[in-house]
């Protein structure tokens, strides 16, 4: 029989590995969002009927919605609702005024999002913080709560003292079922009973699917949440249907996988050569010195070169669909060790500053009396 | 009208204020214990009926136990069960192998405590940190909880690979009300009544009732413990009756109060100058250079003066009664600022070391698989 | 022989007790001042000569000046130069307004003491934090370091590229000896032989000599600092002589010890007492129900009783002077484990706003182009 | 002109940039290792004159030692002197037994290495923890030292009482440029200068130049290392050459940039399908159900290919050399943000057991006295 400490290490590892499929699955948000921006990337294809798809920059930043109907529901087979995305990368530049453009703009999207699900003004709220506060990427949830104002006590406590302009607001960091040994969801499913909150907002960190997309957006949904693997029927979601009242979760990428890595660069590879193919004869190609290498700051679907072209440059690896690449680069690093989970190693001080920004906007978007930039220092 | 800002900070503020309530009352334990030892010290009085005092070195560590049944729960206005008192000073002399003695007692104590409360071998167990994580001297139970065996999980999703000697733990950190918004117990009990365990383990930082308690004294008890303050009829207390399940406190002081310094100091005055006024013919003292100060390590109620010299000494306040020179520096002491709650300032260490102490402890006493010194990097 | 290990325990031991010895000496900056103060207390006493004593209020925040000339060196034996304290409580009551204010009163007063001693605009500065981050009361240097503007490298890699209104300013948390193993005078010492500032400017956590003043005064002072026990003359000071440049010290008193508190104990019960009296026969007294507790804000040294009645009120003890009363306390809580040095509990909270509000203010005493309210994200 | 906010913000990330360019220099201890290697593993070549290569397994881990002479030193282009590598993946995997050997296996080594360098029993030696203590995937040398035993000044303070066993320790985290605004070099060796040691232990975090080998190594070498980019002429290397007394280098890989995920990856690509042509007809690929996919887990050099199948996989990319594949992906992935240096998510975990392993392995090598398994506590 195995040693005790034996098992425990190796259940240890199996946890890891399903914290890597968790990962997997909470990234489910983000791509729902991103099949959309396929289609519309494509201008030949017809709108996809039951989905609407509107990007506008305010304050700076630069802001995708799309709203799926019923009938998009059944056409793409996602989830109807609204899903938003936040381009905030003045995080990853520390620029401290884009930081707080960005908290603005969440703060009226999660508005926004509020009001379109009839949550009513001063009503109850429980923000979950889910993730693990031991994983440093995947501990945006805890730290924005630790930013977060929480005012429910106060409105228990001494009602009387509480002023206009706030709500109660309730928030709690249940961990991960490596640290507890319990179900995230049973939690706060047994919190949520006996608090009864008219509504929840999750916070999470998410696997990215691309590169370029890590640290950088915020995404906000009111379609649920998974917290943790939802492969087993164990797991339950956190969404309007199982809960009883409305779920906006925002999430943040913080990771990305080697396949994502790889993937991407095959992308950029293929796009790249074929813009150089098309640039080589221009004038300004042929300004440059011989040896200094082209840089293409901004390549797209239009740079991609014509099939035999790409046979060319990456043999038959070239000529794959996205879905076969992925998974050919999966078979070739599943061996233990080789697709790691990875996060950029200034993670540290953009969690700190994300973790500022979401509760930023969180705590503007729930409280009239809160607002961005004249209260700063609640999160700081 | 109050503007918001001022409100949320006079409501932070009052939060500290219960913060410092709860501190108040959480150390009943201690009281507890500490009255039974004024018993005891005092043999010219008569036993209490009802009431089992032992006390016993075991690894030298020094352990007291009393046990109070129904009879003494009336005599004594005190509740029936099981108090034990741990004396681990080698945390604060950072003597690692005192600690490991202590730890190993303290699992001893712990399985004890459990097979009188019919906890069965292999039965299911919550274990619950509570405190303030972002209050050093209040982590007690989330730093313990981020060092302890956690099963439950492996026993749910993968049965047969869990060994023997295990048995299925949960672990959960509630947070304290001014972080969550909502009653620590209302949170606990919520879980609690999803995960029905057969029995519940509580660890919690305690206030300290005397100088030389703090940082070294681990109590155990049967009797149920208070999550924040009892004052009002709100806050539910963890005890097998409100529970329907056993609940064992552990509890450390690691903080203390300006009041008790101070009356600490002038009973110590007391019997120092006490015990110099009998020694002061002795050769001992003749030995002594004249302005070599004399230090008494050990002081006992034997070297108090009498009547008369205490007056002398300290006049009216030398012949207060405890409760009465309480009271008269509470009344001096309670002006906003002054009476203080303090803690060691070594007192980052002392909690990684003793968080590591108890968690060897509950993990030995929990699992008949692990072994305080062979598994201390669960620890670690 | 002893045993390796137990020899490094003891050593360890032995370093604890250096570091109280080192916040005994690190206090003073403060005893001066105090010192000061007492003489300012007593109207009736001539006003020293060589001493310049002013108390002003800006931005709500009280600030006290002592200037101290060589002839005043003479008379009180206390190094001439520079004494200022900053009454800053808005950390303690985590009001952020206040803490804005007292950033601006100490960027104010720090380039006040800079001019008088003709540091030059635009030259370079070294900024040591001393103190050991693993003790959080004794993290204030390293804290704020983390939060201070540093430029010198960027003077040095790419001038070009500085804007208007920075100067070149390097920063070194050098350690405590029971870390470095080294004399934390030296290590600074020879950066800066090496690095050659125009000025230094030392932060530090200092032991306080009153319950009061702790955690609520910024002290500066221009007549140099002890990087740990100045006992032995192996130990050298940071000074203007030492250093051949001017050090600018900031210290922040976060400890206390059993004795200190004690004593407060003492003189506040003799003054309660004495305006108890007083006020027995009075309207307002008359005017409370028996039984409540009357509760004195502001006791001064006018409410002491006379000889007679503190003899009544406190024997012998009560007729002490202030150096008798803490020799005494000193040699009753001599022993192991009584004279506690300790800290609030809430220091965690109470170090992150002070390191903030302290290199808030540096940033802006440096840097003409850094304000303390628009530029607050240096320093989150 | 540029606004002073501005201006700081971009030379931050100027100095992010920098710090990339540090972590790519930093790799040439693995580099100069890995080109041994590849030598070795190409047994039809002749053996390199002045280099020995040796492979050992102690204790179930592996190590390879690598000697270059004056004369190889010629032939490679590369630094005389020795390159130890230790396997030792059980940081990764939670193993605390082979985490408890590897750090035997380090202790070794050290030793080794010092004995080979004429380092005296007994004589004082000076660990520095090279990195930022702010970015946890860079603050292996900073998180090291506070868990190795610093002696120096216990036998300057009370020499009589140091145990025999023990010799003197220094031990200085000198932080990165970024947060002191100084060359770190220039700290390090003024304060060489000033405590004049016999010999240095250099700690540091690496880039790693393959995914395999991220968190599982642990390199020594007596040849020197750069604090920070070795770009320019400004910044002086640490080697025995520069300080006049022997350097030991101990690095371990935590980060890894993209362009070496993708170029590893395009290489196990290769690999993967030049076994899966191998295999395709073989009986063991026969029994296997259609749709499972094959997963290597050995793949070697063996597996590549032939010239013309590599063409046919991966079109012209399947036949540039390792160098020619790392400019093109380098040229590609340029573009900001693109070329991210990540780490594993895991990192958090994985640097609290490195540095604890290292600190164990440095302790027993340098104090006789002290033991891997019998004093874990020290690191703690």
């Amino acid at each position: 029989m195995k040693k005790g400490r034996e098992m425990m290490e190796e259940n240890r590892e199996t946890m890891e590995d399903k914290t890597s499929e968790k990962f997997g699955v909470r990234t489910d948000l983000a791509v729902e969002v991103k099949d959309m921006y396929v289609e519309k990337e494509k201008p030949d294809k017809e709108e996809v009927p039951g989905v609407k798809v509107k990007e506008d920059t305010y304050h700076d930043v630069k802001v995708s919605q799309i709203e799926i109907s019923k009938t998009g529901e059944k056409t793409l087979n996602k989830k109807s609702g609204s899903y938003v995305t936040i381009f905030a990368d003045g995080v990853k530049k520390q620029d401290t005024k884009m930081q707080t453009n960005a908290a603005k703009v969440l703060a009226d999207q999660v508005k926004k999002i509020m009001e379109k699900n009839e949550i009513k003004a001063g009503s109850k709220g429980l923000i979950v913080g889910l993730g693990n506060w031991n994983v440093t990427p995947d501990a945006l949830g805890p730290l924005t709560l630790d930013k977060v104002v929480v005012t429910n006590h106060l409105f228990e406590l001494n009602y009387e003292t509480v002023a206009d302009g706030y709500r109660p607001i309730a928030a709690i960091s249940p961990g991960v079922m490596g640290v507890t040994g319990m179900e995230t969801s049973d939690i706060i499913l047994s919190i949520i009973q006996k608090f009864d909150p008219s509504f929840v907002i999750v916070i999470d960190a998410l696997a990215s699917r691309s590169i370029e997309r890590i640290n950088e957006t915020i995404q906000i949904t009111d379609t649920g949440i998974h917290p943790g693997s939802g492969v087993g029927n164990k797991r339950k979601e956190l969404s309007h249907e199982s809960l009883g009242v409305p779920v906006i979760a925002i999430g943040v990428p913080t990771v990305v996988d080697a396949v994502t890595i790889a993937s991407d660069t095959l992308d950029y590879l293929l796009k790249h050569m074929g813009r150089e193919w098309k640039e080589k004869d221009t004038p300004r190609s042929a300004l440059l010195p011989e040896n200094m290498p082209i840089r293409h700051e901004n390549l797209s679907n239009e740079d991609l070169p014509d099939k035999e072209k790409r046979s060319t440059f990456l043999g038959l690896v070239g000529n794959l669909s996205e879905q076969e690449k992925r998974s050919l680069l999966e078979e070739v690093l599943s061996t233990t060790g080789r697709n790691l989970i990875v996060t950029p190693k200034e993670i540290d001080g953009f969690m700190t500053d994300m973790a500022h920004l979401v509760a930023q906007g969180i705590n503007a978007a729930l409280h009239d009396n809160i607002n961005v930039e004249a209260d700063a220092h609640y999160t700081r």
